[in-house]
């Protein structure tokens, strides 16, 4: 285990090995949690998308449950912080995720630091996909996601939770907004594709320091990292 | 000060803001040293090339000169580590700049891992270019380079020190070998533009972590990050 440093975020591996088929990782959910108290990410095989939220680290499945992780299993790629937020934004009538990005775009100083975002709240839509259990001989992740599952949400209470990345580390993370959801009781979620955000509250916890720790499996290592359409393959994979 | 991780590389700032004029920062040489005993960078203004060995910090400024850094300097760029070689290549045939690459990168598990890279020995040649102190406004680094010096040392003993980064790390840092040159006598040296090895030992330390720490300075803060054609300017200014 590394040091931790507290206004960090910590990030395991990259979005380009992950899309280069690098579904396993030796993190675990247990280390992973040691690093941060919120987050996201996904499960080795892609099991599920995961999200971090108060230190409990879900796994949605693509059935659309959600359950608490084994703190054993592992991670090929998850990025965590500890959420202290810097600042709230309350909304108070309905926003769709275009208007929400540019909310929160505004309430920025700057878009060229990484931000966590948590959006608590009632909305009347939330669109999401879950990737599926893979087998080896594992397929790039543009083709993995054909099986995705997507299950859309109405009228549902829930917290989305993720980051907003800088444009320059598309690539290492996922450039722009980035978000999993997970409804109030804890039982459904996903990646989220699209949302509409009824009323809530918006935070916002600004990190300028990355502790990005690649991985010295054999798959890594072996991994093809440079895709000449990298922008394009993680623009159809996260939806952004 | 941050929490230091012996295993790690710490960068402040990244090569696509000094790309864009951002040339101030607030890291000194003291603190950076705490972060590593190697590496490499630039100062404030752009007052010389930078070079890390052994924990003394060296300022190879215009005129070919170098001394030890003030512990008081700022650096807007820098990269450090603490060395430790994972394994040593001995270099008893003369190799020019891309048969030593070929060497080096022949020699590693893999090229997706970061790679520290110290070659000391005997040198026909090495061939370098020192940035210019620059004066506010600042001028985008492809222009600044302009007033570069170069200077050629021939017959020369001395060390090269830098680093070899994966090519998803381009923008963040310099993708492949980036190093900078000082003489034996750490009187004289530079930016390795080219080189030709005659006898030496090429040391090797594989890192897997990175820390980047992004400056909340105002000029990095409102800096503009997307560069269209960022790859072809870091080629052109970093000599790769």
């Amino acid at each position: 285990m590394t040091a931790v440093d507290p206004g960090e975020i910590f990030q395991t591996s990259t979005m380009g090995a992950l899309l280069d088929g690098v579904y396993e990782g030796n993190v675990s959910i247990r280390d992973l949690l040691g690093h941060g108290d919120f987050g996201l990410g996904t499960f080795n095989s892609l099991d599920g998308e995961m999200l971090v939220l108060d230190s409990v680290c879900y796994q949605l499945r693509s059935d659309g449950s959600a359950t608490v992780a084994d703190p054993d299993e592992l991670t090929p790629f998850a990025a965590v912080t500890r959420f202290e937020s810097d600042h709230s934004i309350d909304v108070s009538e309905p926003r769709d995720r275009a208007a929400l990005k540019t909310l929160i775009d505004h309430s920025l100083d700057s878009t060229n630091l990484m931000v966590a975002v948590r959006i608590n709240g009632r909305f009347s839509m939330v669109r999401t996909r879950t990737v599926t259990k893979q087998r080896p001989p594992y397929r790039p992740f543009t083709e993995a996601t054909h099986d995705q599952h997507e299950v859309t949400f109405t009228d549902v209470t829930g917290t989305l939770g993720g980051f907003r990345m800088p444009d320059y580390e598309q690539g290492i993370s996922v450039a722009g907004y980035h978000s999993h959801f997970i409804d109030a009781d804890r039982h459904h979620g996903g990646h989220a594709l699209d949302y509409r955000l009824v009323r809530g509250t918006v935070d916002i916890s600004v990190r300028s320091e990355l502790h990005l720790s690649l991985q010295r499996t054999p798959q890594f290592l072996k991994a093809h990292l440079e895709h000449a359409d990298l922008d394009r393959q993680i623009r159809q994979t996260e939806g952004g």
